[in-house]
């Protein structure tokens, strides 16, 4: 044996050092009780019954053993068969533990010392973390607040050079609400043409929509894109872990060996269930919380305006709104001063700096919370104490 | 915009460079249909009925949204009471995707470019895959052959030195089916002591046994260790991914956090359910496993010696035998020999250079399929064809 060298105080490894828990969960967690929370991105609506029956069927009939690490083959044809222009096998895709191992398992893949991945500001705080997890720099391409966090060309054209691993596109975006234009999506297809930059396009959010149109994916004007998606926010399925890394092939094929070491195959009781999420009638149940986060939107929106007299996002997509708070001074202020008064709200510099200055409500609550949360930030704005 | 370097081809990325699928994997895959399988390791008995029991009232009763990253706190709680002597908090482990997700998460904590991480030779390949990934070097420890891959404390102790991170552990072994006695695990943590190194404790297997005593954990000897396990392997959940990583505080708060970022949280219908495992009908559940377990490696021991004449491993615990071959040739040879005859098995080579000449049989099927599958053996090395 060799001379030996003490380790007593633990040494947080460098691909560790610096990240901490999230601002968000940070507030989230300090709710006091009674509050309602305009705080979590989590459906409050249940997982739809063709769901559930599936599932329990699954549970009595089979036996739910390991999968094949990319996920049962059934479950990868309707994963491919949502992107055609990309024209997939069922090896160019792996079901995942939500959207979320998706996304570490994509950038982990791609992402060396010394790369930069582009992102948007403000966007999911996930990104930059394991970003620096991976060794890359995270650069941010502004959503300027002065054009309500919309698009521009200018501000996602400057930051690409040569150590341009990857661009992170998320539509609709959480926090904004926001969705990409075809148009816009052309755009940023043409800027990246022929750069070898490859695009993570996150589009969790892409069947809660509100326009006519369900919003396009980058996918089918980029080839060079790996999709994360899955059914944790249009189906209800939070607590099911089921989501999905497809696209470039190349990729994939690491991609998969990484997630393979990290989870073996994800919950094998929803991967079977996930099937029913294709069917006519998981296709209604989608449509079904469109129909009642759109509701919603327009409530909050709508009381935003009469109640609180503040500028406010009208989102496309997703279940958020920017607050506009600035003309009320520093954001954390008005934050601490809602939680007081039992109203959860996530200040934007947790997503980045273009929004601070703005609070980001979802609005994963029924109406009537909606209408006594906003009467609740009301009270609270005019100085009343409950 | 700079100029651009085209990037056509993909960089596979330095941690993923030379990590394939696993041997393991490559030869179940090639199974022949109607294959008698020794080869995966996963039990075949059905999840117990109070498991799916649980399972249908929560998906019908209750909302399955997030959990806290960590997991529900009644699992939580469950957990670390099976570790009483570590003095554990709640907080001081956490829900994953099974062990190997456990596994992945504590290696990416605890080791860094540089680190050495000494690891039994024969084991699991999963283990230098996940160093290999983590930046760190493998180093092994025999256990040799000639004491049925038995353990040697000299051997272990040669290879500790200023450079050594963390040693793993892992009793009952996969793939030979020994188990580590308390006077061995005192020996280790005496060996440790003072070193700074972590211990990482796969206890995936610990359930499974076929001694009087069930295997102690090294935690109850050497206090700077991380326990990996799970209820895949003794209570039939494979497919419900549900582990837990549990020990040493200060390296469990950073382990968190790249859980966090890497899946959010585990599936919340398998965390619920899983607290009937700690009941008394889980307890059962358990015992019964370990009794039908038993009785089939008392057969295929017993079916080995007379049938096939050659020498294997009686197993203390886990569901694996491992059967020499040496006196037939190339393992390899023997193994394709035995695919063409519809039964599985893993080549030693799998898990290490000193299990070379060796077998895995996993006895994971009903004791008529052990009969058909050692009467298939025979055939084959009697030269029959069928």
């Amino acid at each position: 044996m060799n001379a030996i060298k003490t380790q007593e105080k633990f040494r947080v490894p460098q691909r560790l050092l610096g990240i901490e828990k999230s601002l968000i969960r940070q507030v989230a967690d300090r709710a006091l009780p009674g509050s309602i929370s305009f705080g979590l991105g989590e459906p409050d609506i249940p997982t739809p019954d063709c769901i559930k029956r599936e599932a329990i069927r699954v549970i009595t009939e089979e036996q739910n053993g390991y999968t094949l690490q990319a996920g049962i083959l059934a479950l990868r044809e309707k994963i491919i068969a949502e992107y055609p222009h990309l024209n997939l096998t069922t090896d160019d895709c792996f079901a995942t533990v939500g959207s979320s191992e998706a996304l570490f398992v994509a950038l982990m893949t791609l992402v060396e010392n010394g790369d930069e991945v582009l992102m948007p500001d403000p966007s999911f705080p996930a990104y930059p973390g394991i970003v620096k997890m991976a060794g890359g720099e995270s650069v941010y391409y502004r959503l300027p607040k002065q054009i309500g966090f919309g698009f521009d060309i200018d501000e996602f054209k400057k930051h690409i050079n040569a150590k341009t691993r990857v661009a992170i596109i998320l539509s609709p975006s959480n926090p904004t609400g926001r969705t990409l234009s075809r148009d816009e999506l052309k755009e940023i297809a043409e800027v990246l043409k022929d750069t070898g930059v490859y695009v993570i396009s996150d589009e969790i959010y892409r069947d809660l929509y509100f326009t006519d149109e369900r919003p396009a994916s980058i996918s089918e004007y980029y080839e060079r894109t790996l999709i994360v998606s899955g059914l944790s926010k249009a189906m209800s399925m939070t607590g099911w872990r089921l989501g999905w890394l497809a696209g470039a092939p190349e990729v994939l094929r690491s991609a998969h060996i990484l997630h393979g070491y990290d989870v073996t195959c994800t919950n094998t009781i929803s991967q079977k269930s996930a099937l029913i999420a294709f069917s006519e009638e998981g296709q209604k149940a989608r449509s079904d919380a469109r129909r009642i986060f759109k509701a919603r939107r327009d409530l909050l929106v709508s009381l935003i305006a009469s109640e609180l007299k503040l500028p406010a996002i009208s989102p496309e997509g997703a279940f958020y709104s920017m607050l506009d708070v600035r003309s009320l001074g520093d954001e954390m202020e008005v934050v601490e001063k809602f939680l007081k008064n039992k109203v959860v709200t996530i200040p934007g510099k947790a997503f980045g700096n273009e929004s601070e200055g703005f609070l980001r409500l979802s609005f994963c609550a029924s109406e009537e919370k909606i209408r006594e949360g906003v009467k609740r930030m009301k009270e609270t704005l005019e100085g009343a104490s409950r």
